[in-house]
C-alpha cells in the first residue's frame, strides 16, 4: 500500500487499528476508492498500481473520520464523495506542478480537507460540533520545560500526529512499518523528529504543544522527503534536509496561525510548502546534487513518494 | 456582449435593469469601458470583439454598484479606475494561466472585486456603511427543511445570484438569455442550479441560505463551463461537470470563512477555483475527452468563455 | 551593495544608522550572511556578487530587528538562521518566476517575513509582546484633511517606511542616496510617492494614516520597479507605473486586513503583487513596450531590481 511495499503498508494498518479501529477501516477504504476512481477515469495502470492514486484518499478519508465524527453515516458518504473528489484534484495537481517537475506530495489532500474542514461549519448534517471552531489565534503561554519522559514521548508523537493520532506506541509502529521498508528512512525520520523537538524547544514553545507532536511531525515528513526519497541520501542532504524540517517546524504555527481564524487547521502544509521550496531550490545548489537534478516528480515518485505521505 | 450574441446581451441587460436600473447602467458601463482600454492599449482586436476584454469589467463595476454605494460619484470614479485596471489584470492572468493551457475565467474580476470589498473599510469616501464586515465565520443554523415554493425560487435564484440579485424573476430571465444563445446551454445550466441545491440539501445548508441562490451560484457557473463551453457536451462530461457543481457547492463557504474574517465574500472564488481544477484534471482522464484535450484558453475562449461569465 | 552602487549602499547604511545604530547592522549583517550563505553552496558568482543574493536577507534582518526585540540574542540567532534560509527560499522563487521570465523582487522577503511574525506568537522565546496582534480589521476612523506639514512628511516617509522607519529624514537621506545613483530613479520615486499620498487622499484614507508613510512606501516601490528598472523610463511607462503605484496604494489595506485576524503584516506585498501583474501584463501591451519584452529576470536584474528593494 505505502512504500510500494506491502508489509510496511500492513505495519501502518495495524498501527491505525490500535488506536481506534475505525481509522483503520477508513483509511484503508479510501485507498481503495481512491485506486478504483482513478482506474475507472483509465489512469496510467502504473500510477494506481504502486499506490500513489490511493494515498491522498487514504489520508482524506481518516482526515475526515478523525474531524467529523467517525460513527455518523454523513460522514461515511462524504468521504466516499471526497476520495472521487480527490482523484480529479490530484490529476491538476499533477499537471500544474509538471511544469517545475515537482511532486504532488500531499498536496491534493491538503487542499481538500481545508476545504471541507473550513466549509464543515455551514453544513449541518455533516458538522457534529455545536458551534464553529474559528478563533482569532492566542500567543503560546505554559511552561517550557520538557520532563525526560515527554521528551520520548514527543518523539514517537510526532510520527503518529501525521495520522493525526495522539498515541505515542502508534509512532513507534510506524517506525516499525517504516523500518522494514528502509533502514535509512528510519534512521532520517528519527532524525526529522528529533530537529522539530530541538528547533520546537529553541524557539520556546510550550512543552505541552512539544510534548503532543503538533509541532514536529511536518519534520519528519520533510527529513523523510529530502534525504532518500527526492534527493539521494547522503551527508550533504541530510544536512539539508534537517534545515528544512528546522523550517517546517517554524512554520507550523504560521499555517496554524493562518487558518485558525477560518476554523482551519495546519494539516500538512508546512510539509508541502517547505519540501516543494527546498526541492525547487536544490537544483540551484551544485554542491547538494552532484549528479543531475534529483525530484522529476513522476518517474521517480512511484518508488519512493509515499513514503512522505505515510 | 455576452456568449457572442447580441439577443442574450440584450436579455441581460434587460434582466438587470428589472431589478435597478443603476445595476444595468453601472454593467454596461463596465463592459465598454473594460472593452476601449483594452483598445487603447493596443490589444489584439479579435478579443476585444467577441467581448472577452469586457466581461470582467461589466462584472467588477456591478460588484462596485452593488458593494458600494451605486448612487455616489465616489463609486462611479471607482469603477471607471478599476475597469483600467481590471484590463491589466486580465492581461497579466491571461500570460500566467496560458503556461497550462488554461482560461482566465472570472479570475481577474476576482482578484480586484476581492482587493476592493476587503480594503474599502480603509477608506471613508468610498466605504458607505459604518464599521468594517470582518468577523469570525459562525456555524450554520436554522431550519433545514426546504418548502416547495422556495424550492423553485431557490432554482432561480441560483442564476441570478451570478450577478447579486435576490430576484428570482432575474435568473428567469437570464434563463430566457442562454435559451436564445443555445439550447444546450440552457438544459446544463438547470441541471447545474438543480445540482447545486441537492448537494447544499443533502450536506444539511439552512433552507435560508439554498433558498436566496448565495449557496448555488456557483454550481451553474461550473456545470456551464465544464460541459459545453470547454469541454465537449456528452454524457460523460455531463456526469463529470455535476460533480464539479457539486464540489463548487461545498466549496462555497469554505471560501466565504476563508475570506470572512478580512471582511471578503466568495464572489464566484469557488467557481474559477473548481473549474480551473477540473478543466487541468480532465486531460489526464482519456474516457472524459475522446478527442485532443478541450481546453486551449486562447483560441477556444472567443467561442464560448463568455458563457460561464454570464 | 544596493543598486549594485557603492556609494548609493553606504547612504542607505548612513540613513538606517541615523535611525538607530543597531537597525543599520543588522541590515548590513543580514546582507552579508546572504551572500555567504549563497556563496557557500556555489550559487553563480554573478548573482552573489552585484547584491542580488544579499537585499533579501539585509530586509528579512531588519524585519526580525523592528518586529522582535532587537536587543535580544535570541533575535540575532533568528536572525541568522533566516539568512540561511532566505537564500533557499531565493532560489526556489527565482525557479518558480522563471516560467513566466519575471524578476523575483522581495517575495523571498515577503514569504519568510511573513511566516515569522505570524508564527511568533506561538514562541515564547522570541516573541517580545505579551499576547498575540491578531486581530479583526475595523473601518477607517478620524480627519482626513492633511495639514501642509504633514504632506512633506508624508512624502518621505513614504520612502523611510521601506525600511520600517517613521522618520521623515531617513527618507530624505534614501532619496539622496537614490540620486546619488541615478537622477531618473530619484525622480521616479518622488512621483511615485505623490501618487502614492493623492490616491490615499482621493479614496479618503484617514490623514494620519497618509501621513506616517504606510500607505504610499509600495507605490514608490511600483514607480520605481515599473519605470526605469524592468520597463525602460519613457511618458507611456512613467503613466503605466503611476497607475501601479495608485493600485499598490490601494491594494496596500486589502493586504493588510487580509493578513490582520492571522496577526501579520503588509510588509512589502502590495508592492510584489502589483509589480509581478503590471510586468507580465506589459507585454500585451505594444503600446508600453516598443521594444522586445523587458523584464526577463536573470539577465537585466543585476543591473537594476535592487533598486526596488531599497
Amino acid at each position: 500500500m505505502f512504500l510500494a511495499d506491502a508489509r510496511a503498508g500492513a505495519a501502518f494498518c495495524l498501527a491505525l487499528g490500535a488506536a481506534d479501529w475505525r481509522y483503520g477501516a477508513y483509511a484503508l477504504g479510501g485507498a481503495v476508492l481512491g485506486s478504483s476512481t482513478a482506474r475507472l477515469l483509465h489512469v496510467a495502470r502504473a500510477r494506481v498500481e504502486t499506490g500513489l492514486e490511493g494515498f491522498n484518499s487514504c489520508l482524506l478519508a481518516l482526515c475526515f473520520a478523525v474531524f467529523l465524527d467517525a460513527g455518523r453515516p454523513s460522514t461515511v458518504l462524504l468521504a466516499t464523495a471526497g476520495c472521487a473528489v480527490v482523484t480529479v484534484v490530484t490529476a491538476a495537481v499533477v499537471r500544474l506542478l509538471r511544469v517545475w517537475n515537482l511532486p504532488s506530495l500531499t498536496l491534493p489532500y491538503c487542499l481538500l480537507a481545508s476545504a471541507v474542514t473550513i466549509a464543515a461549519p455551514a453544513f449541518g448534517r455533516i458538522w457534529p460540533h455545536g458551534g464553529s471552531l474559528a478563533a482569532l489565534p492566542g500567543a503560546a503561554s505554559g511552561a517550557t520545560a520538557l520532563p525526560p519522559g515527554e521528551l520520548g514521548r514527543a518523539f514517537f508523537r510526532n510520527l503518529s500526529q501525521i495520522f493525526f493520532l495522539d498515541e505515542w506506541y502508534v509512532g513507534l509502529l510506524l517506525l516499525a512499518g517504516l523500518l522494514l521498508a528502509s533502514r535509512t528512512a528510519a534512521l532520517v525520520a528519527c532524525a526529522g523528529s528529533a530537529t522539530g523537538i530541538l528547533t520546537a524547544w529553541a524557539l520556546g514553545a510550550p512543552a505541552a504543544r512539544i510534548a503532543d507532536g503538533t509541532l514536529g511531525y511536518n519534520a519528519v515528513l520533510v527529513a523523510l522527503a529530502l534525504c532518500g526519497v527526492f534527493l539521494t541520501a547522503a551527508p550533504a542532504t541530510l544536512l539539508y534536509a534537517l534545515l528544512g524540517a528546522a523550517t517546517a517546524t517554524a512554520v507550523t504555527p504560521a499555517v496554524a496561525h493562518l487558518l485558525a481564524p477560518s476554523g482551519g487547521h495546519a494539516f500538512t502544509w508546512p510539509f508541502v510548502l517547505t519540501t516543494l521550496a527546498f526541492l525547487t531550490a536544490a537544483r540551484s545548489f551544485p554542491r547538494l546534487t552532484g549528479r543531475a537534478p534529483g525530484a522529476d516528480g513522476t518517474s521517480r515518485q512511484p518508488a519512493g513518494a509515499p513514503a512522505p505521505a505515510a
